[in-house]
């Protein structure tokens, strides 16, 4: 497979997105294009070997950066590694791409250059989250605050299809985001998308019901939908109640001198630990709803972390995503009043 | 002070409400009207010895049920323990009124018997949150789905009063909950919400801005407003993620066979990090915006809990927070276009 890779985007570029495609090449044997500015790539390029026709540097002389606001871009940074990157997907050159600059920038850029897909509405950003049995994945996680039950509905199934397609789940469990399980709960969206996705079920879509918060992470839904706002706010209250858990119990060890001499047997199972909730491990976040697949890495992205980004935007691009959802909204989207 | 408890609400009625309240009469010297069926309390509180003039059985024939409407046990439940004891508050008989039982019925009855602050659109419930380095009072988790701007407002002026004077925070450091520290980030509720906030913040209201996800334990702020929905699915992710952590690194010391053998050291750390995570520690959640102070239970709360739930409602009473609400939406809570 042929990963665009924006060289650019994220905490640490060039640095970290040279670094991570050469061990992705050298791991995984995929062809990798690095777009940004070409000097800057290639001295980063000039510290690793690898096999050389594998990796391929694609000049884009403009930065966009965390604070550039997105229509911004659009009219004034045209030759930026995100047009550029975007454009060679367009055009065949590339099977997926794979940015870890600013979300709001890659998702205009990415809807504006790819265009979406028949009957979807708005794209969703994605998160494929651990959970105790598999994985869950939640959408929409940001790209948009303020929804309506069509939105969600959508992206049901359109989550419905990577859950099924990717992540190897044989009639992915789909569940909406509320606060209760009766099919009674909830706020007047999601009360309106329960009434959508429903009518989907009669079509055989395997929508389980209401999902709790608990939900999230305990392992008995596939899938989980509800707005950008939502979605953003569990995201990042997982990621901190994880860090701040495990510091209370380091700080619980370091209180107790028996604790403290036993904690050094512990090391195995605390980096076993980490490496299950360790979010560099699970890669990024696919943009469901455009033509091609795009990979949205975290800013703070590691190495490893773009690594299994490319991963992820590989399987994405294998697993014909795209058409599987095209063929979902042909099943389950043409519901009355929608 | 005197506290009214609700012996029929929670899981484990009256066995549980009745021994947190001889574990509270004992240990804090209140005095406690029981409120429910006498004959079913009488036989619990025969099993414990307690200063017989602290513990007083007020009956009440009607029990309310997990399942019952809120709408239905206004129309026909009028003995209920919840009326019972609400119009006990209301008489002055009491000073807080404290519920294990189903939530939206406590809400409504209190509501209906209490009646509202002058200003005050819709109480709220609120969940005091361990952090970092203290707690973070949040509010709403529940009690309203769909806000308007001028309700989450409101629910900061209430917060502050909350958090001042139980709290003892000094300057309570107000966020509201959104997905992104920028003025401009948020949706449509938040946006709206934050003009509002920023207007009493130049009457003196400390409002610091938008919080995240992650500011909610990481200690940044002493009170943070949302919606009920988005409130309610923080408090039940958080509680899991907690859960599930725990579980994962069970799950890895046992995997270990040398971190297996270290685990027993490490016993008194674990008992001080499920202390400090631990719900029952933290005791009920206040409703906040009725005229007299009511205390919602976790229906799972042990006796412990109950035990603490009471504290927590004495504390509410003692502090006077009605009065500052009065007083805040005196000075806050007139706005133009309010």
């Amino acid at each position: 497979m042929r990963v665009i890779l924006d060289a650019m985007g994220g905490d640490n570029a060039p640095y970290v997105p040279v670094l991570g495609a050469v061990q992705a090449v050298k791991e995984f044997g995929y062809k990798v294009f690095l777009v940004g500015r070409e000097e800057a790539i290639k001295k980063e390029l000039d510290k690793y070997s690898f096999p050389v026709s594998s990796i391929e540097i694609v000049n884009a002389e403009d930065v966009v950066s965390m604070e550039d606001q997105p229509s911004e871009i659009l009219k004034k940074k045209r030759n930026s590694s995100l047009h550029v990157g975007a454009k060679l997907l367009k055009s065949g050159e590339g099977d997926v791409f794979v940015s870890a600059g600013n979300t709001g920038a890659v998702m205009a850029v990415s809807l504006f250059t790819l265009g979406r897909i028949k009957g979807i509405d708005r794209p969703a950003i994605s998160a494929i989250l651990p959970n105790l049995k598999s994985q869950t994945f939640l959408l929409d996680v940001g790209a948009n605050v303020d929804c309506k039950p069509v939105h969600l509905f959508q992206f049901a199934i359109m989550g419905e299809a990577y859950a099924r397609y990717v992540l190897k789940e044989e009639n992915p469990r789909i569940g909406l985001l509320s606060i209760g399980e009766e099919d009674t709960k909830g706020n007047e969206l999601t009360k309106g998308t329960f009434k959508l996705l429903a009518k989907a079920r009669e079509k055989g879509l395997n929508f389980v019901g209401n999902a709790e918060g608990r939900d999230i992470y305990n392992g008995n839904f596939d899938v989980i939908v509800c707005d950008g706002f939502v979605g953003n706010v569990c995201l990042k209250l997982s990621e901190s109640v994880a860090k701040i858990l495990a510091k209370i119990l380091k700080e619980e060890i370091e209180k107790h001198f028996i604790s403290r001499l036993g904690a050094l047997t512990l090391l195995p199972a605390i980096k076993g630990f980490k490496k299950r909730i360790d979010y560099a491990e699970w890669g990024g976040a696919p943009l469901l709803g455009l033509k091609k697949p795009v990979i949205i890495a975290h800013g703070s992205s590691n190495a490893k972390a773009i690594k299994n980004a490319l991963r992820v935007g590989v399987e994405f691009a294998e697993t014909k995503v795209v058409e599987h959802i095209e063929e979902n909204m042909e099943k389950y989207g043409k519901i009355d009043g929608n």
